[in-house]
């Protein structure tokens, strides 16, 4: 294990495109569900059985190339903290996180391509990367899969396809997912008949911390439904056709905005820096609520005190498991909503001078 | 006429505590009804007989000694803006705003004292200063009161006193009310109570502008419910009184807050200011109850930056009225949202120097 959670905190995650400009797109990722051939699945199996497979996978997986430089982490050896900021970080599903022993986790150091072991399939291949990115995710993750099936036989079938624990995984058992910032939709009172539009076309939306979770913060994920019948190529082309469109939506939204509702929108970028920058407490839900304000801001060229960078990071750390990691010790709910607002607080009013973010451009 | 209404929105009015530290007590007031003997009452008489009486009081009225230098003005040739603007100052009611030939208005320069004429009565005295200042209020207008007499034969009566056109005002005619800043209570969710006792002990409860509105900006005016059977100094010394044992309650719930939910007063309070000095769109009545949250953490010494001064003003220069007035033009209630925004923002984010600000203390 090269990378601690303490080391993850201190930077960005890979799911935020954080200082870059690539205006409603915030991030794409692509998953793959594999099982291995004569190992159950894991949610039939036990846990020692999961546990040899762990321990099997582990070292092999930490050896693949794209993995380089590699971190592992085994699920039974990290804290209830640690998984959150897992979690958070989008580096492991919810279900993953309630997992113990016979469970890990295999990243790449910067935290774009990682394997899930024994989550509901027994691999999990990730690919994740800030911005408009599916295409060279999917060269990335798909010379990962080859990679790994170098070392690990799969569960494959001549006319299924990848065999997964969940028959929606069938096929490919490929995801591919768009994380989009929908404001100027939302603000226009247009988002819902787009968003039901989307299951006519084959494509699911989640909110921010996936399936069941609302759109906190403005942001919807899209992502392929089917995964049996398409190609790994043509569920990427349609996944980013969709999320292109989405994104002419929303620019064509935030133009009217401004044409139609100029008030309401520089109220709306208003009240969530004044509010940011000035409350004692702050849920995390009214937080992202007010970012998104924010990031509306920064993209329409109204707000000019706040840089994206900060505004990005902000969304990351003011997560319940990045925050107290960063109190270092556990919070309860208020005192959380407390800290977050000191922490929003600081960053709004004493923003760092530029020469000191140095990990991308401005 | 020696004041237009034009003189009058370029100063603080006589109801405000302009750059005085009163904490919780904004303004006193005390109005006398009164009706000339041999003369219907306003509600009675027609059109003719009440005009009869303004041409034959005003006159009068501009050369009581009390009331130098006076103002007169006949709600028949005031525009609707101008009435709104008089109703703003607490200069006339909300009835008198309605009427139009044969009513009017006479007061002192300064505000502080002043008659209607053809209200509900004939005659309508009132006294108001910032502060707590009834007894001085109260020699003030019995004086105003006598000089008028002997001009004028009151309607009197042995038995029941001064008669009026509603039996409610009987007797001394008198009401005597104190205007208070109580948002400590409010936050407490005390208030509700202490208001329920106010009935049992004779007095009446009100919002900022009078009957049958509700507590704006945690403003509360008590008053006495009861005109006969009192003298005029124990009404005086029980508003007084009452006003006195609230501004307590007040302070002591102000301290209760802050040990034991300081969080939550900050975050009032930061949040009012982050409003206010970024919104692009208030409300008339959004804008009272944030600045009653600049003005809690003026009096609690949490909030630096901005003045008691400027906090005051705003309570007067935000309302539709003086908005108007102010832009010299009628706006309709969307524009006057986002002009009322620009005039806070404006006043929040660039104070005046100190040295312009030369009509009271600081």
């Amino acid at each position: 294990m090269t990378m601690t959670i303490s080391d993850l905190t201190a930077r960005p995650g890979a799911w935020l495109a954080v200082g870059t400009d690539e205006g409603p797109v915030v991030s794409s990722r692509i998953r793959l569900a594999r099982n291995v051939r004569d190992v159950a699945f894991p949610g039939w199996a036990g846990v020692e059985e999961c546990d040899r497979l762990w321990r099997r996978l582990c070292p092999a997986l930490e050896q693949v190339p794209s993995l380089q430089v590699a971190t592992s982490l085994s699920m039974g050896d990290l804290s209830e903290l640690d998984k959150e900021i897992l979690f958070e970080r989008h580096l492991i599903s919810r279900e993953h996180a309630g997992k113990g022993k016979g469970s890990g986790l295999v990243f790449r150091d910067d935290e774009r391509l990682s394997v899930m072991v024994n989550e509901e399939d027994c691999l999990r291949l990730q690919g994740m990367q800030p911005g408009m990115k599916l295409r060279s995710i999917w060269a990335e993750i798909n010379t990962l899969d080859s990679e790994i099936e170098n070392c690990t036989e799969y569960a494959f079938s001549p006319t299924l396809g990848y065999l997964t624990a969940c028959p929606t995984n069938l096929g490919t058992g490929m995801r591919a997912s768009v994380m989009l910032h929908l404001p100027g939709l939302v603000l226009m009172n247009e988002i819902n008949p787009i968003m039901k539009g989307m299951a006519k076309i084959g494509l699911a939306v989640r909110g921010l911390w996936g399936e069941g979770t609302e759109a906190t913060g403005n942001m919807f994920q899209i992502s392929n439904q089917m995964t049996l019948g398409d190609s790994e190529e043509q569920i990427v082309k349609l996944v980013e056709q969709i999320a292109m469109e989405l994104v002419v939506h929303e620019q064509n939204a935030r133009e009217r905005l401004m044409d139609r509702r100029g008030a309401l929108v520089r109220d709306h970028i208003g009240r969530s820096f004044g509010i940011l920058s000035n409350a004692h407490l702050l849920t995390s839900k009214e937080a992202m609520d007010l970012l998104s304000g924010l990031r509306l801001g920064i993209d329409m060229g109204i707000l000019k005190s706040v840089s994206r960078r900060t505004v990005d990071a902000l969304l990351l750390l003011t997560q319940p498991g990045h925050l107290q990691k960063k109190e270092e010790k556990a919070l309860k709910p208020k005192d959380r909503d407390r800290y977050r607002a000191s922490l929003v607080r600081d960053a709004l009013n004493n923003p760092p001078p530029k020469r000191r973010n140095r990990t991308t451009a401005e």
